[in-house]
């Protein structure tokens, strides 16, 4: 708890205070009276970003194809992909930049809206027989005339691990596409069948060769990059890390007074932004000394 | 930690001991040596299940096509669709039927197999453009010949919550398709843009009305049905249940001593097998006496 009391600034992509409905979106004369509502609003992105206007999210009209996100308070709250008509007002902004930019709850509809309309984007097809598919559930669903299949939004598991050794020692590591001196804790995609602790051993392990003893839950952060969800572990490791699978250019272990001065901006090396679950691991270790 | 010494039974189809190889199996000429390895095995699924000879997974050299799950031990093993070309020894098990039948590694190796098998039947085409997709990576991508897109075997994130209120009574339901009797604590998948702590509380939320305060993580549990991860936590709630979202037929607070009864197979109600975290959730908080 002492950890949590020290960290500052919020997990960017959460905390969206809104009513998603997921049942009464089903409904179709439901969901076509609140699209048909004066105060009904969408929020727009394309491929460009996310639409903004003087620090906020921009907000107009819904069009016919906007997916439905839920009700903030009672309003309806839309998106629309832009990509094929942008607004004439505001400009698109990156959704990292809309997490120091905006608000929070507004970068976490913004993170949400990406998620889905991504996926819409690139699933326009049945995978299961190649055809055409279609919008259903207010665009939380498409459906396949064909063969029948349905496809739902996918969101990909993440395992983002905080080690450290008995030496009180973190581990970091960098991929050589990274902005040069910038680490980050190691993190990899859940595969099929395994647990969350089970792929935070199999990453460190395939990324760094160090052994990770048990692996205990933190937290998890919404990463609509395009789709993931980040889910926060800290481990007890050891060993000699080497890169190990290709992924990394660099790992190694870091002193705490290294780590420190990155967290204080000066030092040789740059951490993750303040608003990422990476940071957060990094800033609870920093705060409790051993 | 009392809760975990507690229980008795290991969840189901995690702990598969294997090397998964994740880097070397991308190498073509290194799957290619694995394959044709003496020792090379394969089990096989079809639609009907897993196929088990004597209470084992039926071992069969590897055919083309077959999928490499890692090394266990030093021996590859790989996973063969049977659905077009069964056996000639043995015969299918279903998955839940496994989990108790075969030994827990190899329950596990099962249910990873399963995910990855069902998720290239489901995804032979590319839902970014609708062209047929080639095998790459040894089972562990699929690639788009036509516009290049990758896709990867898909893993659907589920919060599954036991949540208990201040008089120390455990919110189960069921629903109408389930056995009769037949009761469990409340899950559903996680949405876009949400964290793990978020969608758990939207799910009680809208299956019950019940509304939760702080989750905490518990254990996680991979679920072939067909691709699963289930992601448990244990939350205090408040709140006088009813079925909100057609999902559940019944939903309410059962007393200790009901649960107590149903754990010992007497009673009215049924809880999920001993190999569920379902189950695993509500063994910790019977353990727990307050």
């Amino acid at each position: 708890m002492a950890e949590e009391r020290a960290t500052q600034v919020p997990l960017a992509f959460s905390g969206a205070a809104l009513d998603r409905s997921s049942i009464d979106r089903r409904d179709a004369a439901w969901m076509a009276a609140q699209r048909s509502r004066a105060e009904a609003r969408s929020l727009m992105l394309s491929e460009r970003g996310l639409w903004v206007e003087d620090g906020r999210l921009l907000l107009v009209a819904p069009g016919a194809d906007a997916v439905f996100l839920g009700l903030v308070g009672d309003r309806p709250l839309f998106a629309g992909d832009a990509t094929e008509g942008e607004p004439d007002r505001g400009h698109p902004a990156g959704l990292r930049e809309a997490a120091t930019e905006l608000s929070a709850e507004e970068a976490a509809l913004g993170a949400y809206a990406a998620s889905l309309l991504s996926w819409h984007r690139r699933h326009r097809f049945c995978a299961n027989c190649g055809a055409p598919t279609e919008v259903v559930d207010a665009g939380h669903e498409r459906r396949c005339p064909s063969c029948g299949a349905h496809h739902f939004p996918r969101t990909d598991p993440v395992v983002i691990v905080r080690v450290v050794d008995l030496r009180d020692r973190l581990l970091l590591g960098r991929q050589g596409s990274w902005p040069q001196g910038r680490f980050s804790v190691l993190a990899g995609f859940v595969e099929p069948g395994e647990t969350l602790e089970e792929a935070a051993r199999r990453e460190v392990l395939e990324e760094s060769g160090v052994v990770v003893d048990e692996a205990s839950y933190m937290a998890s952060q919404p990463w609509p990059f395009p789709s993931s969800l980040m889910i926060g572990f800290n481990a007890l490791g050891e060993g000699e890390p080497r890169p190990g699978d290709g992924e990394l250019e660099q790992v190694r272990w870091f002193e705490r007074d290294e780590v420190e001065a990155a967290a204080a901006g000066r030092g040789e090396i740059m951490l993750s932004p303040p608003y990422s679950i990476s940071r957060r691991l990094i800033d609870g270790w920093l705060a409790d000394p051993g």
